[in-house]
Formats: structure tokens, C-alpha cells, sequence
């Protein structure tokens, strides 16, 4: 079941040509570094794309880089964003364009965001949006006004619904839009879009048309480049909730008059970030891009965080809900994720027992995982329940609790597919490597052999000093009836 | 000091707008994983990019990515390479393409190859190619046949020299080129190349065209591209040898015949690589991806060697000689760069001396690896110098030489700038980021804590236990006058 944001409901998920899957997701506009904003939306489709495939879909996962036709305030007047980052920068917008992709790569790689299997770039496809326009031309739902292109909103509208996803009444709109002067003069009503603009002297980014040298309307590209790569219609679409409106309004709109139907059957959106409250705006001071996350390096954050604690985060809310960055939620993130992957480590320390106290337990809670991620990508349910899979190992390690060798497999087997692969969260213990985990254990063995014999000999002195010395480097000394293990801090 | 290909001799470089520098390099065509023949060019083109930086440049480094057009064989006949990928992956060709750009990313990244400033997609530029096709059959060289689109080479060659870079006499060549029917028929003369071709009716990858539905050939990209990234002319053109004919050679017909000049000022060339003295070809079985080759994964590989064993060894070879790959000369390299990083190790371990044995040698050294780069990029005999600095540094360690604290900061600073930051070796020592650097430091020195009280203690039975342990996971335990110091093994 996903829920669908056309219907306002959720409905049970099926694709047109099973088991193909066709998935379009809005991408970033690469004219600054990624930040919160771009977290979000990363993660819950990556979610999608992994839960799909494990279902055993063949998933064709489309995201698309906005590197030009952005224009500032997401409007059709202002300067294009790229535009304005090379002036600023004097750079060729291209250049700006590649460093920003190549830093959103790296930041949604550190989030474990998986690739798409397709990224298309706006400017890589403006023979594609040129013969969409043609087409909605020659559908009589826009008109060229000086060079320009638009999207006649109205026309439209007598015979469709422009606003059916977003709930929105046109003649409302009509009176409250503020209108722009500049704009007035070319268009016909103030909610029709650019498709196509002409471009001023001074922007370098432009291309020739029937209509001008100029650059396509920001909507333009998602409908262009998910027909090409899924087909008409496709399966899901998904995006933030900030792009309901105009941008998949207009999206729907472009397709019903290019392609005579909708794009595709599901719309599927996650909901906006606040932080301690707020919006994010860089008016407002909050204005966090994720490497100052990552580093802990604003005056808003009490400390780092790291990319998994960030992405355990999001996974704890449900992605059509709210979700607030705070200092005081991260910090208890961080706890959780940690709880959580000591208990796997722990769970291979686990000695198997004869008898079971956990089987039943176990079973329900793969029975209750599935059904979470049918119901609507449940995260915070599958992670509710390892929580309660936490707890029973930490049990077992005090001994009041028992795994027989099938419940150690199975639980292993719960985290390596529920954790790992479909929630996509990577262990983080410092090390990264085998050769390097492999030569820390050795080297903690050897002193806690060290210390262990201290101890025989009752050297406490010795054996005290060792337990701090390991503290000091993170590693944190747990004696128990078989001896000592450890664990990193 | 650069050798220009294109007279073939070293010649001074001085850009066209200094501080700017344009810098093209030919990418790779995406339809396969990243093999050894891409390693070459990728850190030949990095090196000339990371000194040209050091020298104060700005540079604008353009390295196209081909994802549409590169026939087999490298020839008008036959099928598109990632088209084909496609059809038998059954993948539509931009995931082909995606795919194994992405494959191609992240083992330039392992190789330490920086990333370029912009890099274009041939298929995001057909417009461009499509206007460049257009100047050069309104300046007569080039017709039309059955929708697609041939240069003219005789008649280019009628006041021009076709074969000016690769020193080829077109006499001869037409005398000698294999003649392939089908292209027979619609070209004038078998040296004629595509510039755009009609797509058969199963070649997923179209635009359309004033010509036809179709694509653009093979060599059209590279001057589109470069012009519009780098303007005309621009400053230097980089790839490799392979490259020269036709690729190369025809990117100058085509700037001439459709802007009027050649495309660039400097032209410099990587040589080929050959395995165990070998071309390196599928149907020799010893076709090797950089994968197989950093895990050994080969039949013709005795070992694993990391990316930084590589790029030192390409490094060690002069770019305009041929490199020839096998086990002994890659253990050589091996070797030969753990002395260079144990060298540095052990340099931060030195004490710093009242009196200098070695201030003479660094300052010659400072002006020999300047020299060395200046004269065309001469990165072994940099790297020769710094193997007299690595025996001059252990001599040091064993009390022969003497470093005062200037000396110190300016062998670290030698290495900084020369095996860092031009040559773009990083150091590998099984750690990857300080907290486990820092993690594996402190337990070392417990350990060596240790086993200094058992020594003291006469406990000597411990003290070899202790060291041989560390041995077992890659620490090498050196005793010296001051006490015990380690390196990894």
C-alpha cells in the first residue's frame, strides 16, 4: 500500500508491466551545496527503490539534475539560480552545475543513498522539452509571446482540472496570486507557466528554438524526461511536498496536453523538514547544508552528526509526517542507532542455548516488519520493533533470555535484510575495511589479554589502567561471567 | 615545457588568457567497466591538471563522457557500443550509460584522479553537434547521404592537410583503408567519417535532426563540446595515443571546416599500455578491469595491488613511454612506494639535529623535481629524487645523517607539495580517517608500554610474544636507541 497523494488515499501498489516498475523522483537544482532540505527526500525514495527491488520488482528509478531553467523564488521571472551562482562565482554555469552535482553525489553517498539507475540532466535533454512544447502548442494549450512560451492555465482548465492534485481552486488562485508586472505584459493570466523562455542578453545558457535562443521552463524537464526514459503513463511519481504546487500540478498539466493523459498513476510525497520549529531559510540563520552536519560546524549544532545517525533520524518519522531537527531529537537519535548496533554486535557474542525464549518473538516481528513496509513504508514501526529485539539481546548477554542457533540466524537474518538492505543503515564502528576492523580486534585482544592476567594476578592497579586507556581511545571494556568483551563508545 | 604533437616537439606553454587555462581531455565511452587502458589517461591528464594548478593557473578542465555514437570498432559500421550493452543487458542504453559512468567515477576516485571542472555527455549535447554539423556542409565539407551526414576528407585535403597531427600521408591511407560495402555505397571515399547518422529502426538512441532521426558520429562531440566549454581555440588537447587517427585528426577537420581555425595550441598525447609486453585485448585473455586489478581478481594477477600502487606505478613510467604491466614490475612499485610512505612515517619520528648533513641536497632537490616538471611533466625523475631523500631519512633514523628542524619542515614540505598535491599520491596505511588512525596509534603505544615494562622486567618471553602478535596483524615493531617505534607492515 502506498498512500497517493492524487487520491488522498492510501492504495494498494501495482504496476502497470509487472515486474518492471517505473519511478520518477524530482531531483536537486545543483547551484549550492545539499542540505536538510535535500536529506529528506533522498532517503524516503531511496526506501522505495530498496523496498521495491527487495519485493523483487525490476525498478527503474529515474531522478533528474536540474542545471538550468530553475529560475530564483521557483518563478518565471528572476535569475536562473545557476545563472546567478556563476556570476557570483565567475564561472562558467556549467562548471557550477558539475561542482554541485559532483557534491550532491558525495553527500547522498555518505547518506547511503542509493544511484538511480538514470540521473538525466535538464540540459541534456532540451531537444526532448522543445518537442513537448510543440506538442501542447499544437494542442491549443499555450502560446509564444515574444519568444517565450506559456502555459495557457485557463484554456486548460475549461476542460481539466489544474489543481486536482494539490487541492487547489484555480478562481481562488486567480485572485490571490500576486502578480508580477513584468510578467503581466507577456502573460495571458498569472498562473500560466513558462515552457519555453527567451533568453536575455546576458544569460549564457541558451539554446535555439522555433521560438528563440533561450532555455526551457523549469517544469518542463520532469515531463520531457520521464516519458522518455519510463514511458507515458509510468508508475510513480514522488518528489517533496513543497513541489505540490505549481511544479506537479503543472507536470500533470504539461502531460495531459502533450501526451493526451496523466504521466503516471501514483504521486507519492514526503513531507517538509522544520528545524527547532521553524522553516529552514537563510534569512532565518538556520541554514544547515549537510557537510555542516556532518562536521558539526554551525552555531545551531551542539555537536556533529553523523550520516547514519542523520538517515536513522529521518527513518524514525514517518515520511508523510513532520520532522523537526532539534539538537535534543538528533542527540537521541544518536543513542538509538548506537543501541542499535551494539545489540548486533552483541548478537554475535551470543552463545547459542538448548531451549528458546524467543522464536515466537521473532516470528511476529518478521510477520510485523513485512506488514509495516506494505503499510505505507512503516519505518518507525520496523524500527519500534527492533527496539524490542534490542532489548531481548541485551537479556540474553545478562542471561535472561535464550537463543537457540535458529534464533541467532534469524535475527541476524532480520537485521541484514530489514536494517542493512532495506533501510539501507550501514554499520559506523570507526573502522572501514575489514584489514582495519580485523587488526583493531587483534590489537584490543591482545591487550585485554593483558589484562586478564593482571587480574589473575590481582593487579588491579594494571587492570584498571588498561579499562581507562581503552576508554580513552573509544573502546569501552565490558566484563561479564565469561570474561570481558568490548564494544566501540 | 610541453611536447606538442602537433610539431612534434617540447615546446613552451603559455595559455591563450593567462591566468585562464583550457584544458580538453577525450573521456571515456561508457558502455564497460573501467579498465587498465583508462587508468593511464586518467592520471596522466590528472597530473597535468594538479601542476598546472600548482603553477597558479585557473584551469577549466573538460573531459567529455561518450554515451551515444562510438560505433564498434571505432567505425561508421557496426553497432553503438552501449546500444549494444543495452540489448543484451536488456537495459535501456542511458542505464547502460549511468551505470558504468558511475563505475567509471568511483574507480578514478580510488586512483585519485580529481575530477574534472565540467563533464559533458555527448548526448547532452546534440544541438550543439547538430549547429557544428550544419557550419561545416555550408562551408562544402560535408554532404548528405540518405539522412545521414559525411565529412568531406578529399575535398577537406584539397586545402588542408588531413593527417597533419598523426603524420599521416591520406594518399597512402586511401590506398590501404579497408573499404566496407555497406558504407561504400554512401560514402564518396572510405576516409569520409559520419558526422551524423540516420538511426536504423532498432537504435533506441535518436533525436531528430534536419537530416534525420538519428544520432552524431563518434568524433563530432569533442569539437562541439570543447568549443562551447572552452571556446575556440582553446588551449590544450589531451588523450590518448590510440586517439590520434582518425579521432583526433578529424576533430582538427572539423574545427577548421566549420570555424574557420584548429581547435587548440598544444596537443599532447599519453602513450599505450601493454600487459606482460602484450596489447591488452579481449581475445588475448588479458583483458583486466581496474577492479580485477585491485583485488587480484585475475588469472594473470599474483596478487591484489591498491590504487595508490598503481597510480604509482604509472607514475614512475614517463607518459610519452610505453607501460608495460605484469606482476614483477607492479611488486616492484609496490615496494618501492612503501619505502616512499614508510619514509614519511619515519620522518615524523626523527629528532631534529643541532647541525645538517643533508640542507645542500634538499635545496637541490627543491630545484631538480621543479626542473623535472617543467620539462614535460618528467614524473619519474621526480620521483628518483625522492628516493634519495627516503635514504637519506632512514640513515638519519639509524644516526648517519642529520636533519635540523628547517630540514624536517622541508622534507615534509617536499612531500606535501610533490607526492601530495601534484602527484596526487595519498598515503596508504590501512587507516582511513583519523579517529581510527588515532584509535590504532593508541593502542600500538599501550601495547609497546607494555612490552618496554616486561623488557625491563627481563620478561622477555613476553616482549617477543607481544611483538610477534603485533607482527600477526600488519604491525612491524622497530626497536631503536630511544625505545620502540612502528610502522605497518
Amino acid at each position: 500500500m502506498l498512500y497517493n497523494t492524487l487520491h488522498r488515499r492510501k492504495e494498494l501498489f501495482e504496476p502497470l508491466h509487472a515486474p518492471q516498475v517505473g519511478l520518477y523522483v524530482c531531483g536537486p537544482t545543483v547551484y549550492g551545496d545539499p542540505h536538510l532540505g535535500h536529506a529528506r527526500p533522498g532517503v524516503t525514495f531511496d526506501i522505495l527503490f530498496r523496498y521495491l527491488r527487495h519485493l523483487g520488482y525490476k525498478v527503474r528509478y529515474v531522478r533528474n539534475i536540474t542545471d538550468v531553467g530553475h529560475l530564483e523564488h521557483d518563478a518565471d521571472e528572476g535569475e536562473d539560480k545557476i545563472a546567478k551562482k556563476a556570476r557570483l562565482e565567475q564561472l562558467e554555469p556549467m562548471e557550477v552545475a558539475q561542482y554541485y552535482t559532483n557534491r550532491y553525489h558525495d553527500y547522498m553517498d555518505k547518506l547511503g543513498v542509493s544511484r538511480p539507475s538514470i540521473e538525466p540532466h535538464a540540459s541534456g535533454h532540451i531537444i526532448e522539452q522543445i518537442e513537448m512544447i510543440k506538442k501542447i502548442l499544437d494542442a491549443g494549450y499555450a502560446y509564444e509571446r515574444n519568444g517565450s512560451v506559456y502555459f495557457d492555465v485557463r484554456k486548460y482548465n475549461e476542460s481539466h482540472h489544474y489543481g486536482q492534485l494539490s487541492g487547489r481552486v484555480i478562481e481562488d488562485l486567480l485572485g490571490t496570486t500576486r502578480t508580477n508586472l513584468a510578467s503581466q505584459d507577456e502573460k495571458e493570466s498569472p498562473l500560466d507557466f513558462a515552457l519555453w523562455k527567451k533568453a536575455a542578453p546576458e544569460h549564457i545558457m541558451r539554446w535555439p528554438s522555433p521560438w528563440s535562443d533561450g532555455f526551457p521552463g523549469w517544469h518542463a524537464e520532469c515531463t520531457a524526461m520521464s516519458c522518455k526514459y519510463l514511458g507515458q503513463p509510468f508508475d510513480i511519481h514522488g518528489g517533496g511536498m513543497d513541489l505540490l504546487f505549481p511544479h506537479h500540478e503543472s507536470e500533470i498539466a504539461q502531460s495531459v496536453a502533450a501526451y493526451g493523459e496523466e504521466p503516471c498513476r501514483y504521486w507519492v510525497h514526503n513531507n517538509m523538514i522544520t528545524i527547532n520549529g521553524q522553516k529552514m531559510g537563510k534569512s532565518l540563520g538556520n541554514f544547515i547544508t549537510l557537510e555542516q552536519l556532518f562536521t558539526g560546524d554551525h552555531e545551531a549544532l551542539e555537536q556533529a552528526y553523523s550520516p547514519m545517525t542523520v538517515r536513522f533520524f529521518i527513518l524514525q518519522a514517518h515520511y508523510r509526517g513532520t520532522l523537526d531537527f532539534s539538537n535534543e531529537a538528533l542527540q537521541s537519535a544518536e543513542k538509538g542507532w548506537q543501541r542499535l548496533q551494539q545489540a548486533r554486535q552483541t548478537l554475535d557474542r551470543l552463545s547459542a542455548q538448548p531451549t528458546s525464549t524467543v522464536a515466537d518473538f521473532l516470528q511476529a516481528m518478521a510477520d510485523k516488519c513485512r506488514e509495516a513496509m506494505d503499510d505505507d513504508l512503516n519505518t518507525p514501526m520496523v524500527l519500534a520493533q527492533f527496539f524490542e529485539l534490542v532489548r531481548l539481546i541485551n537479556q540474553a548477554a545478562d542471561g535472561k533470555a535464550a537463543f537457540t542457533q535458529a534464533d541467532l540466524e534469524n535475527a541476524r537474518n532480520l537485521y541484514a535484510v530489514y536494517i542493512e538492505e532495506i533501510l539501507g543503515l550501514k554499520v559506523e564502528d570507526g573502522s572501514s575495511g575489514d584489514a582495519t576492523a580485523d587488526r583493531t580486534d587483534g590489537l584490543v585482544k591482545m591487550l585485554l589479554d593483558v589484562r586478564a592476567q593482571a587480574k589473575a594476578a590481582k593487579d588491579f592497579a594494571t587492570s584498571d589502567k588498561i579499562r581507562d586507556e581503552l576508554k580513552a581511545v573509544g573502546i569501552k571494556v565490558l566484563d561479564g561471567k565469561d570474561g570481558a568483551t568490548w564494544q566501540y563508545e
